[in-house]
């Protein structure tokens, strides 16, 4: 497994502010944060934050101890339940908070048919879509700096055919086609934010999806990264279904992102139900068993993805057992107490990815560095350097 | 069923070469061809015409009492089996022929994984795409005024991921992407030829093909008709389908043909077999029932295709029994005898859907006239009108 393009190593000259080479020192590096994103469903943060801590506080505790990237709900009917009243306060105070920790954020989603504005049926095609895209508008420029990321349109798909009820946005994608709408949404967000990384997210990981991905591409839509659902209720992928979808998606060139990812640790759905929403249970419990192979089969595919150049970011879908589906798909279990797996990825991000060491520079002030990308604190006799070590940095650090 | 689009239905002015009114006269409307393009593989014509009409004289007659429109065959491999040596000459006089006695002749297809050429390979991937669109300048260029009407490219859904043997056309769609390749060639045949109808054809009539004609169009190919093969060696779609594929195919708005179908008279291919091709058998009869079912389902096929404005074409893909996979999948027999599908479709096309009318003019030399649109003689007297009677037309016809 060669993970070597997720370092950085090369010779780095130390100098103090005079620029004085730092000479026959010894330097520690201390890895602060990953270049790479570690994603978690940040659902949770909202209780926390509008609190102040004082719900689930260990849930964010937890959290933090892992993952440096955050998924936060922006679905239009809970975001504005009634027209004209968006709950931007909430996502604004969440997501500041979690930009605070150093926590990259993501808004899901811009523009999807499931988890709609029910208000929005009370309008003709074209005034839905002048809606949907003076949301994007209103969300997008209302929160760069804080969100510069946003799963801009999520399951096309299976939007325009979308049948289990009637809603705003199958209605317009019908109307304008897949692309079509694909690329109303994209060139909107992007124009409200030119540096903000925008995804086209999915659960179809067929042919289907190549093609749509194909086609937006050769129709200039601006996206920065492909997102793939892996939400695995019904069993783990296996690594040669990774590899395979892996392989599939990276002829584009363009930056993977695993956006939701779900491996559960008690018994598996039924391999017969299609829309995972069908399976409504009572209870799913966490099993001993389960979570022994919930830690296996994520270790095995994290480490699959982490391998792979495109991948940049990995999300697991539920912090948490009991959210979505009732399901046991998280790291911690309905008592918060941790999961063999919280410790497994816990021990891979932030101890074999992780970079904590020290190097002593020659007579020059030069010392090889081997350290995984991301942000570091250098330090030597009490002068230090807060700089981010990705393959565009410079060759020089000043201790100041 | 309503197929009042098919006709023209107005009070039209007749009058003599020099304005006057031909008032209270008999005039006969005899349709000569029609608008609609009822269409025929055309591949028994190359024998037939360079034999100067001696070999399946019995197939060429008959195909010319029903079609208005051949499919001949340009397969690269077959088309140029040695590089630079392309079978030009036989092409041409064959569609020079059909077109000569009224035929819209197709060349079929530009770009194909399948029949391709073996010499391709000998070279690298930009020199087979440089190639690829040579060709298709020679073609379309070379065939201009004779043939004005291609599929561009077949087949595009598979054509990446083809795995039954190497071939050209497999490496570089693998490199360019599905909607990269179709740009390619159907920009070079749009600069070729701009006024020639060009198609994209395809046997799959999934998702994945009405994604790919999405990102086509939104990505600005100049696609003139979309094709869609019905080959029914495993059984008639039945008219449920029929409408389905209709349907979902027709939101594009674009014209759609009905590019290659076959309905049988002999036993049902299993449906187990998923390439047609590897149906391999020494004899496929034809039989009584089976003609009879053949009849009846292209009845009720063509009647559903030819009520949707849409379509403007249907093309039988075999004109005669024991041609592709041997199957009994003509209008002839072996033997060159007719089947009732035959007899069915030419009393469709020739009767039912067909004018040969007599209009009396007024006082005012006005009459109505209710016609299937297509190429008609209007005569009256001795004085006759050699003209084309669609929605385009102006309303007076002068009789010379």
């Amino acid at each position: 497994m060669d993970i070597s393009h997720r370092k950085i190593s090369r010779v780095v000259n130390f100098t103090d502010e005079q620029g004085n080479a730092v000479k026959n020192a010894h330097i520690s590096v201390k890895q602060k944060n990953h270049e790479f994103l570690f994603g978690c469903g940040g659902f949770d943060f909202i209780p926390y934050v509008m609190s102040n801590g004082e719900k689930n506080k260990a849930v964010a505790d937890s959290w933090l101890e892992i993952f440096n990237y955050a998924t936060l709900p922006f679905y239009w009917g809970g975001y504005e339940t009634k027209e004209g009243e968006p709950n931007k306060d909430t996502l604004m105070k969440t997501a500041s908070f979690l930009k605070d920790k150093g926590v990259t954020v993501k808004g899901h989603p811009l523009c999807w048919h499931t988890g709609c504005a029910d208000w929005l049926m009370n309008y003709d095609n074209a005034t839905i879509l002048d809606k949907q895209l003076k949301r994007i508008d209103r969300e997008v420029i209302g929160f760069k700096g804080v969100i510069d990321m946003w799963d801009v349109i999520n399951e096309v798909v299976i939007m325009p055919i979308f049948d289990k009820y009637d809603n705003a946005i199958t209605r317009i994608c019908k109307e304008k086609g897949r692309v079509g709408l694909i690329k109303a949404v994209f060139d909107r967000a992007h124009a409200a934010n030119p540096d903000a990384v925008l995804l086209l997210n999915d659960f179809n990981t067929s042919i289907n999806y190549e093609i749509l991905i194909d086609g937006c591409l050769n129709a200039g839509v601006p996206i920065s990264a492909i997102g793939i659902q892996s939400h695995q209720h019904q069993g783990y992928w296996g690594s040669e279904k990774v590899y395979e979808v892996l392989e599939r998606f990276s002829h584009f060139g363009l930056p993977i992102h695993f956006t939701e990812n779900t491996l559960i640790s008690g018994d598996i759905m039924p391999a017969h139900i299609v829309d995972l929403n069908d399976w409504q249970v009572d209870e799913w419990p966490s099993t001993p068993e389960g979570e022994e192979r919930q830690a296996r089969e994520i270790e095995e595919m994290y480490r699959i993805l982490f391998e792979n150049p495109l991948v940049k970011a990995i999300t697991t879908w539920d912090f948490k057992d009991g959210a979505w589906l009732k399901a046991p798909s998280g790291y911690l279990r309905l008592d918060d107490s941790r999961k063999p797996s919280f410790e497994m990825l816990k021990k891979l991000v932030k101890e074999e990815w992780w970079t904590d060491t020290e190097v002593v520079t020659d007579s020059e002030g030069k010392a090889k560095v081997d350290a995984f990308k991301g942000d570091y604190c250098i330090e030597c006799a009490g002068k230090k350097a807060d700089i981010r070590l990705t393959d565009d940095d410079c060759d020089t650090i000043i201790l100041k």
